[in-house]
């Protein structure tokens, strides 16, 4: 019902209770796909597990601690997106996504992580924004490196997949190189 | 940043902690018309009231119990509509509105509202939504009315409004009679 | 164990964890009869689902919000009335009540809700009690007919019960009008 | 409103936020005399300090755990009696009370003290039933004394007072020796 | 981890989560020992019965309430001992503790009290420790005896044991008499 | 009172609200050195300010999150240490300290880090351990560049300091590497 208007064909959605059962299933349905990258794809097993989540992240957004919202392609929910807190003090994000199986090559994620870095620079007024993606999911690289952000490091073992440690990039863009 | 889309000139917004000064603006200015016929104008004294207030009204949203929000026009606030909480084992919930003063009379709060029913009967699937408006605020009583809603009584002394209880007219849509 | 004296037959007990038993007697006994007006008798299944509830009423009690109390008639559980919650700022409550089947006929239920208007009036200081009964619940609207209240309109399908919705009358008293 | 009969003269009152102000008016009369043997007299310094404080005494009760309840002698607040928690797993409880200056030598605490130690055994079920007084307190350990409770220790220095420990004597009734 | 250091053999420890399975194995060893003084024994029937208590514990600890902690001889855990609750305004505790089978007669309980006491004294600056004793458990009040605690009374029935009531004695010390 | 063992002269002290005075001094008496590289020291203004943040630091111990503990140096607190939250999901935590002016030096912040990483390793079963340092914070960097940590990246705009943002070096040390 409450969306961010990306452009015509892409809008963010604040997910409801409602919405549980549709996102099990676009989950479920890419479940072997999402989990190569993904920590927490084997723990969603239930359209029901999406009710006390769904709440969770209304309340990061009541707190006024970022939000992750559904991304809608042409009505339809296709995958996620959000800022994982916001660090007020140092007035900086973070950016993390997934997209079904499917609707890759379309620039979904390319447009809708854009909108997100201008929405936290212009309307937040946050300085920085940062992306940690896989070292070898160059899917996810690409979305960074297409807009400009810089690499700054590799956390080596920064996540944990279900039996291995796998490093992470850490991208940023600053507010000041945004134009 | 998150909507509801009306239409081209009317959405609905829910308000975040950084909209509390443009809030308060609104109120303050139409500070003596609204006084009027809502009872809470006196408590609103500074932006920093919102803050609060505004998280209140998320977590009714995240807990799946309605919201309040804020009627955009033409990009700008104009004043607040919303559900008052949502009683799911009778399927009914309530609407409440106001419009700052120079607003009326470009059908605003009825196109908002009429969305808002819609909302409640086709996503919701509630079937009973109600609107109460003081017996003497025509006004306010013209939504509900214009809108095809029936009357169905009146509560005597209904709300206390600073020095003095007026009374109160109830209004319904059911879902089977909303075409 | 703390009662309202109503008179020599009739007090009004704030029920404790120990009453848990007891009520759901006194529920189970009358479960048909009961179920014709009221929508929670099915998910009173044991005595032990009345522990979070008494604590829950008692709670209500601790908040200053009104209470749900077991009417005892003759040193007997014989059935339950209370305020549904106090809206202070408007300085109004609602009544509600039931009575187990046997013991109708002998004037209980009206004297206990007079006991509560007057109780609204002069001690709480209210302004206005609601009595909300089922079009076609004759045995419940003689209540608030009966005491004088003054019928303000119909509610319609202002209630679901298990499988349909049906109409609500609502009634009130003033404090002006109460002599 | 809710209150425990001891006798035609003597009741016990659940208090509720509204009797704070004549709560506050007894102990501020009484303020020198109360102060001798009491240690929270001198924190009690305006009638709204007692706001918080009668919610929390009817948190205790909603939680099963106790009261703290008015003395009412021929209808008005004279003191204060009360069960400091309720010691489930080992069935115990103690009692604790004050009068208010000018009540003494009428049998007021006898006869509160009486009801709620038959209430404990009986009602409640508990085995044992403490009252703890200042050894020097003659006024107050004449009401275990009179119930025929027995003596069975010192605490030394149990209390603290404003400025000074004093000791403290341990009377006990258990419920196999209640006639 | 963090420790108390009492000499070079005993120490005692706050217990974090991941001791939850070495906890349960000493109370298990120990079991029959255990339960004839102590009445929470049989509740503990896995490790992870442990969880949730290691936390309570250690918020205790973190409201400036006292703790509750293992003792550790040579390293390895074999009893607890804490202090139940803190009075800050009568500046006052009460020491518990239990010791595993076939550590008896090492001093270890001994020491640890004597630990505890002069840091009641010394760190916390209260007046008053008292330490409770089944009247029949000689091992344990052989504690404060040896200790110079006075026994100030008995308490009939003091504690219920899974299916009697015991008598308790008191013992205390107070700071002036501590040398 | 507990302590962590690091060697005879420095020990890590779980705060307790009583040493809020003792913290405040330290950090009060090297207010403008430590102003230079940590965000909080403005806000530190009366030892009182600690009362609320010790109690959440042992909440943070209490839940299983990791710690901050004061650094005792001859028995004297000198500067805090401590994990700032623990990733469980993917077993990795960071390390922050700082130290009063006028004991660098000695090794005592090199020690202390050492001893928390190894207690990472050991104890807590972690994967990895990151510090963060200002990059032009000569002193913080020499502590994970001695302890053969890796510096992985550089983090543009990292922290806020009052009026400044600056960047911050990321070093990790994982636990196959250390020996």
């Amino acid at each position: 019902m409450f969306t961010f208007y990306v452009d015509d064909d892409i809008q963010l959605k604040l997910l409801e209770k409602r919405d549980a059962a549709t996102l099990f299933k676009v989950v479920d349905h890419s479940r072997s796909y999402l989990r190569e990258w993904l920590p927490w794809v084997d723990s969603s097993t239930t359209p029901e597990d999406y009710h006390p989540i769904i709440e969770m992240w209304l309340n990061q957004f009541a707190k006024n601690d970022g939000f992750q919202v559904a991304i809608l392609y042409r009505q339809e929910i296709v995958g996620m997106i959000g800022y994982h807190g916001i660090n007020w003090a140092s007035k900086q994000t973070s950016i993390g996504y997934w997209l079904a199986k499917g609707y890759q090559g379309k620039g979904i994620i390319t447009k809708a992580t854009k909108a997100l870095v201008e929405h936290a620079f212009q309307e937040l007024e946050l300085n920085r924004v940062e992306i940690r993606c896989g070292v070898d999911n160059t899917k996810s690289r690409a979305i960074p490196e297409r807009l400009g952000f810089q690499q700054e490091g590799i956390v080596r073992d920064g996540e944990f997949l279900y039996d291995h440690f796998h490093d992470v990039v850490i991208y940023s863009a600053l507010a000041r190189d945004w134009k």
